[in-house]
């Protein structure tokens, strides 16, 4: 544990891999750590595919870096077994930011369970906080569940937009507005750049932002990542959102929701791992055969599952 | 529930109202109809933004019209309480499909709980396979875990491309590739369609897909679902692909996965609910409360409530 919390390189990637295996260990592991986070601010960047979110992802990094900052970036990917490794992301990024010890990048792959993908991306920013890192960026590519559970691990929620996408971009931000903190309309360059601005402000007035539980009304910044124009002030708008958690109350309240929120999950986990355990595999594969077969329904099944466990209780 | 079966439109659309409400009247409900579910083809339609899914969904809902056959179609919308409705699909369709008593068309907005989302679409399906439609088609816009889980509903998936699009949707295709029966090229009339199916296909031969558990290889089909050019080829498909699982087998080892991950889900939920009542809010606000602070972690935390609630067992 130790070389993880100093932020040794390798130590860290072999954590990590341990916890995209999700193995006994890992989880031994990061409750050990546990105790050491809660320092790193974590920013969720996320949008709708075309919008130059990884450009400006690396813009944001080496801003922080010019201040002095540490940064570990997650970036979620939704690449699959099927190509076998990260097809964004990394490889673009190494050039400009290898080398610095002062950035450690992480490119999370589906491993075949999709469903698994949100724990471990919790699970791989909590090691990054507790081996210091001042700032850890989570970057999502996609738009849908993930991007609400990656809302749910930062602090502050980043979205993304760019003028021009097309009707179906357009209605996927409805979604997005509501979990953000800041939006930036990045190729701010491109024409309607300012309308893009406009139309979101607009929808701001509109509507109540999911996030808007006090006085923060998400600001509508405009960047060209390409060549780090407005950048400096995404980091100073994500520092001063910081700022206003704190002030509030929010993060603490925020911590807390995490908190529970993670509780709950590993409570189901246990439950059902014990619950299998206990009734045996035999018995649940009868049921789903007569589920299958329309001679029960999952309803049924359960409850009488249930009851069954809890007389064989109180024998 | 009799209405229902029948296919009464407005009793259909109040019990759908009632799964999004997760109403426990919807629950009971649910389970009395199950029997008379299993004889639906449910189609999975999916795809990044900008590809054309909802005009293909349409031309196909047609074609399955002019072959006889009623069609439901779930439109799973990305749609916040934010807006307040739905931004797509509904509107433009309606046109065109409405007023056909063998079409009945829904649109699943996100109501708040992006997390049970899934979970109703799931059970909208079997209400509308209940109620008769011989077709069902599920249609999500957005990219992620979403559609694995509507993989997971579906029979057969469509995943629809378009040629020339950016490359973040590019990369966003390969996690899409592994869940898909069926290929779609849409927009083939735009210039680089052809290479977009020649690309597929290459993917295709390198990868695995994860359907690919048996001899299917998913037909890599164009279209340009604007004027309805190809759209019978992706019916006909479709319908291969049914009668290849039913043939293989594949067809009843998909009920019994479903069935599976059904029951687990509903363990899960029922396992849960029971041992909050149990353990009761003010326990698990106290540990919250312990990890917020960093004095306990939630892997400690988990053991240590089930351990109690075992030993309460014994006494």
């Amino acid at each position: 544990m130790a070389p993880v919390l100093a932020g040794d390189r390798r130590a860290l990637a072999r954590l990590i891999s341990l916890i995209e295996d999700n193995g006994p260990t890992a989880r031994a592991t990061l409750s050990a750590l546990y105790p050491y986070t809660g320092h790193a601010h974590v920013i969720g960047v996320t949008g709708a595919p075309g919008t130059g979110k990884s450009t400006l992802v690396n813009e944001l990094a080496k801003a922080c870096r010019t201040r002095g900052q540490t940064v570990g970036i997650v970036a979620v990917d939704p690449t699959s077994p099927f190509t076998g490794g990260a097809l964004l992301g990394d490889r673009v990024r190494m050039q400009d930011l290898a080398g610095d010890p002062g950035i450690f990048i992480r490119s999370m792959a589906t491993r075949g369970s999709l469903g698994g993908l949100s724990l471990a991306t919790a699970d791989v920013v909590k090691v990054l906080d507790a081996a210091g890192f001042a700032v850890v960026i989570v970057e999502t590519v996609g738009v849908g569940q993930a991007e609400v559970d990656i809302a749910r691990t930062a602090h502050t929620t980043i979205v993304v937009e760019a003028p021009g996408l097309g009707d179906d971009v357009q209605a996927l931000k409805a979604g997005l507005l509501e979990i953000a903190d800041l939006l930036v309309v990045n190729k701010a360059d491109r024409p309607g750049a300012a309308q893009t601005a406009r139309a979101l402000e607009v929808t701001l007035d509109l509507g109540r932002n999911s996030r808007l539980d006090g006085q923060w009304r998400p600001p509508v910044l405009q960047t060209v990542a390409l060549d780090g124009r407005g950048v400096n002030e995404v980091l100073d708008a994500a520092i001063a959102h910081r700022a206003y958690l704190q002030e509030s109350g929010l993060w603490h309240r925020r911590e807390r929701e995490r908190a529970y929120s993670d509780l709950m999950r590993m409570l189901e986990r246990e439950l059902v791992e014990r619950l299998v355990e206990r009734v045996g595999a035999a018995t649940l594969e009868r049921w789903t055969e007569q589920i299958a077969a329309r001679e029960s329904d999952v309803y049924t099944a359960a409850q009488t599952i249930l009851a069954q466990t809890e007389e064989s209780d109180h024998d």
